[in-house]
């Protein structure tokens, strides 16, 4: 029996119930556990829909939020690579980028030819990161974690030997770029923070 | 000092990651442990996404996918109501809804206010379930655990004492509702599910 467009569909979604079994480095506000990559899907979803008013000229919300949805699938088979690990080296290593591009092709692959070139087509443009509504979902990336860490006492930064600096290389200046107003606020928040720990 | 509007969406923000604590009755495929709303709401944001070509007319998938991602929310107050819990009672309970609504306010009430009046209405349209994109949304609703409930040898189901009667008349008229030919496929499956367990 030949698979049907619906078949193929369900099977997609039916994988990509592993991602709520990749791990991701930082923890839940309440430290009860590490944050998997499917809840912060869904989470930097929801900071899009609330932080629409900070998205720069011609930045379509909707598209930010597929764009979010569908972005850490890969990690179904490459894991997450933290921002922090290897000293900050290992997230953009190419041997990296090859495996999320080998995965995407494999995922999106699961579907129906048309559905899955559009899907791979939005994945690759949020990690090229230079349309307006990838720079604002890349920017999206790195606030949710910097919140939970901030609201978990650095739990998470602490591990991985994070200084205030690293924060504003890797993580403040992907912020300013699509939300300035946002990283003006964070940047005293983390400053105020690791004052306290380290004054 | 007063509260910006950033410090009202950032604490609703980190009030919103207590949903990933929240358990629902299904499982992940793999039976490792119960799904939690938040991954679920996920879940169901991709379901709208690769399942748009089976939304009836006068579907706007963008918000729908909206829909989805404030859905389950009020359950960090009231938890998730099981569908087939109680035989089924439980989850269209009056005192429930009111529940609900009420952490819908609590919630949305955190936001700026035309901000949070917004997704409060998206919220009650949902609920609600008789504009296309509700129905549509609801239809995604039930769609999900079903599959995983099927994918996982209907594990979730033996635990509730669920028959093939009770999906037909608790789930399939739902999802008949806004997926007609979702339902055929699926129904076709649940029989054969059933026959095989019980011949
Ligand atoms: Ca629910």
């Amino acid at each position: 029996m030949s698979q049907t467009e619906l078949d193929r569909q369900f099977a997609f979604l039916a994988e990509a119930d592993k991602l709520k079994s990749v791990e991701r480095a930082n923890t839940l506000i309440d430290l009860s556990r590490r944050e998997n990559s499917a809840e912060h899907s869904w989470h930097l979803a929801l900071y899009a829909l609330v932080l629409e008013g900070q998205a720069g000229e011609g930045v379509d919300i909707s598209r930010v939020i597929r764009m979010l949805i569908l972005h850490d699938l890969v990690e179904i088979d490459v894991g997450d690579v933290p921002l922090h690990s290897a000293d900050g080296q290992a997230h953009d290593a190419p041997e990296i980028h090859a495996a999320e591009a080998a995965a995407a092709r494999r995922l999106f692959g699961m579907l129906p030819a048309s559905q899955g070139q559009a899907f791979l087509a939005l994945w690759e443009e949020f990690e090229a990161a230079e349309t307006p509504d990838a720079v604002f979902a890349k920017s999206l990336d790195r606030t949710q974690p910097l919140i939970q860490n901030l609201a978990s006492d650095g739990i998470g930064w602490a591990e991985y030997g994070v200084t205030c600096q690293h924060i504003e290389d890797r993580v403040g200046a992907r912020i300013a770029r699509g939300m300035p107003a946002v990283w003006a606020e964070l940047e005293r928040r983390v400053r105020s923070f690791f004052n306290a720990v380290d004054p």
